[in-house]
């Protein structure tokens, strides 16, 4: 018997700055592959191929993580979450009604939770020093405080956004982590420990390592 | 024969300010629901249902719009789009790999296209005295171009994002309005074309002016 190679490929980056590493966003597709249990083989591109006209074929904004199964190109961290899910009740229920919950909460985390969290992480990773920041993050971090308010409004006691662990929750965790450098969701028990808790998950563990793994230390020479 | 009531409900706003009537995010799932050929309620609220606890269960985040069908409730216009979207071919294709390019260009619209714009729009609309937008903007200014400089490349001759109109093109276009103050758009002569192409479906004319059509004139009073 010989070993099956795998029909996905996951597109993600060579070499980060350390700092960023464990936080890009090949790791959602990592993760929802692990959780779905979809073996998977990983593309490495550096800075000259993301700019390329043929991997802009494939990612128009040259950015990762890049996705290819069976002749389907696909972008974006959301849509590549979703097309995984379709294949995994771990996932996404089958049923109408359970998927569109399940979207709405993956929409929610890409679009009324992460605009607002990526301002503030920006702002504090890359222009703490900047004159116009200074004004302008009290804004961001209140409009960052309502939303974390609403949304552990929303938990309440509930262990998930629905029911079960679902790529709703994979979304909105993983854009929560990008305010670990603050306290804001650590303010929140119940936001807190959800965070944690999708984190615990073998899968992100899993997915989270593999990341990590495969850098390489030093940046290709341009 | 009795008119069949509708099954839908769509929940709008009963006021806003004038400048902001027209871009309201109803209006997409109005747009997708004109499309669909699916006809719809619309339920009016204004400040205090908005933020009322009942709401809450229905909108996590006390906004517009909302959205129930058949005993389900929706939230996040690129969900409910997505959800309207399943059942009419018209909005995305049925197989799997059509369906997923779909969901990537709604994703890439609302995730990797709209935070940029949102924050362009929000400095050039509630935040230009303030003395952070004046350094802050140039920057905002110049993620939004290199974007829509890559929108405008993937367009080339094409039409539409993908071989037909879909939901990809509703939510990318009405994201894309949001620049309307600026030359930004006219500046791609391919993408000032294809927003301008949306914008012309009838669907689109008929959401718009129901939208409009809808506020009263005055805020109540609280």
């Amino acid at each position: 018997m010989t070993k099956q190679t795998p029909s996905i490929t996951v597109v993600a980056y060579r070499w980060v700055p350390p700092p960023v590493r464990g936080f890009v966003r090949d790791l959602r597709v990592r993760w929802a592959l692990e959780e779905a249990g979809l073996p998977y083989n990983v593309k490495l591109i550096g800075a000259e191929e993301k700019s390329g006209t043929e991997y802009l074929q494939w990612q128009p904004f040259g950015q990762v993580p890049a996705y290819a199964q069976d002749g389907l190109k696909l972008f974006e961290s959301g849509a590549i979450v979703l097309h995984v899910a379709e294949q995994s009740e771990r996932l996404m229920p089958k049923d109408a009604a359970g998927r569109a919950r399940v979207q709405a909460w993956v929409i929610a985390a890409l679009n009324s939770i992460e605009p607002p969290v990526q301002q503030l992480a920006s702002i504090d990773l890359f222009y703490s020093d900047a004159e116009w920041s200074k004004e302008r993050r009290p804004q961001v971090e209140k409009a960052v405080k309502q939303r974390l308010a609403q949304l552990n409004a929303w938990l309440g006691d509930r262990d998930y956004l629905e029911s079960a662990f679902s790529a709703g929750d994979l979304l909105m965790s993983t854009v929560l982590r990008n305010l670990q450098h603050t306290d804001l969701v650590a303010q929140h028990p119940a936001l807190d420990a959800y965070v944690k808790r999708c984190e615990a998950r073998p899968a992100f563990q899993k997915a989270l390592q593999d990341q990590l793994a495969d850098f390489v230390d030093e940046p290709m020479a341009a």
